[in-house]
């Protein structure tokens, strides 16, 4: 074996985070089909959304042509904080598995929020901040986005409402703490702050709530109180962009060891990290520069790529929002009561939906079981706890480096290691306590919910 | 002001982490009183610590001699997974106090740990396995000193007993999770394991426990176990050295930016992080190269360095540990119920308490409302949630930079930021929702546990 000259840790100078954001829809040659509105079916306008998101975001959610948007210097000064995020070099884990491949992944969790969602946050707060907007809703499941937010709206003097599902908010008072702790308002959904809130109140008194009914809520209070708007934490179109500074600067640390991956691998729930990742990746394979593989890995309970279906739906389950067409399980899909392993939309972004439909990237699922061995693997030899999300593409990488051993191919993976499981040690005993289960719907639980053609 | 130039976070190169380790006691004129066995009051020799700890810890623990002592490649191999550990620059805290000071910080929590006391954890772990150790045990009350040991015990194949206070193991199921995840062993204490667990369960069947109790339960675990041996987080003169790579780290990171601090300040509890962080600085001053004042800062409700008496005591609560000269509050000692800011401990590192008693260190104790406001304070400016622990030293970081925005002086303020409080939010909580307490014991109360001179 050579002697090891690849640090463990590869950190970029400050100096070289990412000036702008790489929009990849400028280098794909068919365009994403456009967002809808509900009611007309005709392509939205910018315009039209100016009511949930303001206008630089708007603008960006719809502009397909622009390459490279500047990172605006305050968003850049934030960035400075937790930015470059180290590129690890896997070197025990390869020895563990005794494989030729050269293993890295990109870590997303050394900042408070725990992920990768800090980076989209911050640019979001930041937009709002900049058009005198007075305060931002959201909601928030398990709480990373939230959590991401609250921070970024901290550091711009924002004022946050975010509407946490109820059950949530009751499980975890860890996440409603830190959450608090930055300073934003959290209103467990459902609850009296809304029309859709008393209304599910006066029907369901004792719900804990759904992601969907929160969305709602956050919506209806964004376009309902001046100067506030509403912000999303994955799947749209911006939040790829945002996200694209972590593959530009994985990109970037590669080549400083001379690095350039065979293969690159990230979880999919909405595809933010999975989009960010692999940007200039894509790039390159569009472009016929390079070409990697893609691989995006999927829960089996919440198979969106493997097993859903490319046509247009709602991005909530209220049918509120205006129509994407992605791979979608529809929106009434929630998987499995047992589900402890995130990534739990029923879309995927429009963007990778329509990369992954003319066959640019790859996609795989497993099972919950199957992703947390491969994150206590993980934990005793790389010394990270990953999220249960972070895990399937951990689950991905060991395997693509089982393959190599048995080819003995000495292949480069990089994956994305979005964040910590801090907040997921219930599902972490689960698994080690060999109670968890796992759930793979049938065909006939799928169609239940699948939008028409 | 002048321009930016001095990064947010100076982060050295890998091969810049410390090739040895730093043993402040070569260079004290005075030396570090002995410890004694608790039988004959004699100074102990290094061979009556063999039944307890392994061979080259009981050297480590007793030379005074050997100034620089060489990191193992095995343990140097680990650091290289997480360090060297980011040096900040707090701008945006430096910008909200309106301080002339310049303000850095050493952060030790951008490991899954999530604190430095993975720099003595992976020691301790590696000299018991090269020296044929079949397992260690120790002790965890919060759970930091559990996690970290756990995952060194990982890294090294080395089976591992937590005794965690029962109280602690029912209400922190997450950190009882991590330390699982890696593998080790965990046992509610008091147990049925152990004559002492036995004993005390049979006079006290719902007791949940106390720190002394699982200490006695580690150690008699230990002593009757073959190849097995105890090891202990802090306070110990070997864990002092091992934690001198922060201070190492700190300053070459502050020597590349071309800056010395004039204060140096950390939080003390048992003195690891401090004594870690001060050791270069420490022995600047003790050889009169330059004269940095340092600061140790604790709680008003556990005042071992401010209202302390420095005399010989036992190390633990059950009297079964040599007698060490320190700053203690007696071996009895235990923080009032509300007390929720950690640094519990009854006694300081007798290193640290002897460079204290003869003026080369400064303390100062705050309540802990105090530092919970400096906590949640440095969050949401700073972006990373401190641990209650850590945020003793930002309290009076932030307390001396207040000063120098009185006197004018641009000081050079360097604090430890130990670890991040994501296990705490309880503690949060409870600030948040102003029901934290605080609670400054009488001299009466501390007359009661008091050691005799």
């Amino acid at each position: 074996m050579a002697k090891q000259t690849i640090p463990n840790r590869i950190i970029l100078p400050e100096e070289q985070i990412p000036r702008q954001w790489y929009n990849i829809r400028a280098d794909m040659k068919d365009a994403v089909p456009p967002l809808l509105n509900p009611g007309t079916r005709e392509p939205l306008k910018e315009e039209e959304l100016y009511p949930i998101f303001c206008k630089a975001l708007a603008h960006q959610e719809l502009d397909d042509a622009t390459r490279f948007v500047d990172i605006p210097e305050e968003v850049y000064a934030c960035y400075k904080t937790f930015r470059p995020s180290p590129l690890h070099r896997a070197y025990r884990l390869e020895q563990l598995l005794d494989t030729p491949a050269r293993i890295y992944y990109k870590f997303e969790g050394n900042n408070t929020s725990g992920s990768h969602k800090l980076n989209s946050a911050i640019a979001q707060a930041y937009y709002a901040k900049a058009e005198g907007m007075r305060g931002l809703t959201t909601e928030t499941g398990a709480g990373q986005w939230g959590t991401a937010l609250a921070m970024a709206c901290a550091y711009f003097h924002l004022p946050l409402t975010v509407y946490m599902v109820k059950g949530s908010y009751e499980q975890k008072p860890y996440r409603r703490g830190i959450i608090q702790t930055f300073g934003a308002e959290i209103i467990p959904s459902p609850s009296d702050t809304t029309n859709v809130g008393r209304a599910i109140l006066a029907e369901h008194p004792t719900t804990t709530g759904s992601l969907g009914c929160a969305i709602s809520e956050a919506v209806e209070k964004a376009v309902t109180t001046p100067d506030t708007r509403y912000v999303l934490g994955s799947v749209l179109n911006q939040v790829l962009l945002h996200q694209s500074v972590i593959g530009l600067e994985a990109a970037a640390a590669l080549a400083l060891v001379d690095e350039y991956p065979d293969i690159v691998i990230g979880c999919a729930g909405g595809g933010s990290n999975l989009g960010g990742l692999a940007a200039p990746f894509l790039r390159d394979k569009l472009t016929g520069k390079a070409a990697p593989r893609i691989l995006a890995v999927e829960p089996a309970s919440c198979p969106s790529f493997t097993r859903g279906k490319y046509v247009y739906d709602f991005c909530d389950t209220g049918k509120v929002t205006p129509l994407a067409k992605m791979y979608t399980l529809g929106s009434g899909f929630i998987p499995a009561a047992n589900h402890a392993g995130g990534l739990r939309y029923h879309g995927m972004s429009p963007i990778l939906s329509k990369l992954y439909h003319d066959g640019w990237l790859e996609a795989v699922s497993y099972e919950q079981t199957a992703v947390f061995d491969a994150a206590t693997t993980f934990a005793k030899v790389e010394g990270i706890l990953p999220a249960p999300e972070s895990s399937h593409a951990i689950r991905g990488a060991i395997d693509e480096a089982l393959k190599c051993k048995e080819s003995g191919e000495a292949k480069t993976i990089l994956f994305g290691l979005t964040g910590t499981g801090y907040f997921d040690m219930m599902a972490y005993e689960q698994f080690l306590s060999r109670t968890m289960t796992d759930h793979v719907p049938t065909d006939e639980e799928l169609a239940e919910n699948f939008p028409e053609d």
